[in-house]
């Protein structure tokens, strides 16, 4: 069965952890969005707004297997993780990893944000003051205190494997990766001061870009480059002082 | 088994969630931070901090269930619902009301951030500005937006029970009576125009006040009122003009 993956078709964004988990999965997807053969945006419009779908996604991405479409990334995530072996399958630990998924929902959300303080309506350049008061906020309170409780879970795992959770690798290793080349992306000053606080998230991000499919995926025309439309954006005044 | 909920001991905010659920199922808890018998916030700081903890959650609310600690409410709500019987038991019915609740999650960091959109760190009064610019698009988008979007999933229901998901309550329901009560309390003019184009989500709201336990629950001292310290704030000045 081929999945059918919607999302916006010209930015990483929320879609980005869940290509993340295809492609290590090595599952058959259609990036319907991107692919005029599969339908192209139309086809995402049409199901967006059809109203025979008794059970709508509130916004993009989901993912739709067969008959079933299953929104909101860390439940697609939650989904994908035990069809194909990304989540531990004892339910207890299966729960952790959903939990820490759930915390990087919210740290997404932030950093989304930080250039979008007043509203997601409105251009960035009509919100530039108060992002600039908001980038402070975060890069000294909300990105250490993310990025270390994440480095705290890791020093914690009794495995002490390098993974967030057990011994093996899972989906929110997939997107702590995502997390770590993405504040590199948009943040570059302040994720250089921040590194040598977290290098256990640091090895699993290199792990994690060595991994051969993900390796693949990242040199390959399916990655969508990062770019000033999608979450994670690089405005130097939103970095701080060089 | 005595469940221990530990959240902030001075507010609903997101802990309300969760205490909606235990008062509905009858269970059996103690609100720790506010039971100085049960060891109070000393008690949930010595958690939070307790370097032992292999399993830390990012923040409040958690909730202790013998040897067991779950985080993010969208969790714990899973996990009560499934013990309690405040969701379906198929799966995929499950999972459906799950991503209901995730829904509700990123409608409560949107809501909180109305009079917090600078910082969490700073008081409201340093970011008045930045908030009644944030309110305007928040009224005008983003409240009818997730508003319509739950009356959209009441009116789809093929059950048409007049609850979200089948044709009985779960946790998402209790969530929603929340969400309607918290913007009555903080938005009063704008739910006022709201609420003619709501219709099945106010009878929603109206029939959760009326379930016996929850009734009992509202008018007990467990439940605390509305103030200016938890999500949902009045403020007069980003309800709109008059």
């Amino acid at each position: 069965m081929t999945y059918e993956l919607y999302y916006w078709p010209e930015i990483q964004g929320r879609g980005e952890f869940v290509r993340l988990a295809l492609e290590e999965a090595g599952a058959d997807y259609v990036d319907v969005a991107r692919d005029e053969a599969a339908g192209g945006m139309r086809a995402m419009m049409a199901l967006m707004n059809d109203p025979h779908n008794a059970r709508p996604s509130f916004a993009p991405p989901f993912l739709k297997d067969g008959d079933t479409i299953i929104g909101q990334t860390a439940e697609i995530l939650f989904f994908l993780g035990r069809r194909h072996d990304l989540a531990p399958r004892e339910e207890a630990d299966a729960m952790w990893t959903h939990q820490l998924q759930l915390t990087v929902t919210d740290f997404v959300l932030e950093i989304h944000d930080v250039h979008h303080p007043v509203a997601s309506s409105l251009y960035y350049e009509d919100q530039k003051d108060e992002a600039r008061r908001r980038s402070a906020d975060f890069r000294k309170n909300r990105m250490s205190k993310y990025l270390g409780y994440f480095e705290t879970v890791l020093e914690r795992n009794p495995q002490g494997s390098g993974h967030l959770v057990g011994d093996r690798l899972t989906y929110a290793d997939l997107s702590l990766f995502q997390i770590v080349e993405g504040l590199r992306y948009a943040f570059p000053r302040a994720m250089a001061a921040m590194e040598p606080k977290i290098p256990l998230l640091i090895a699993l991000h290199g792990s994690v870009a060595q991994r051969p499919r993900i390796a693949a995926y990242l040199k390959s025309e399916r990655r969508i480059p990062f770019n000033e439309h999608g979450i994670f954006r690089h405005y130097p005044e939103l970095d701080g002082e060089a």
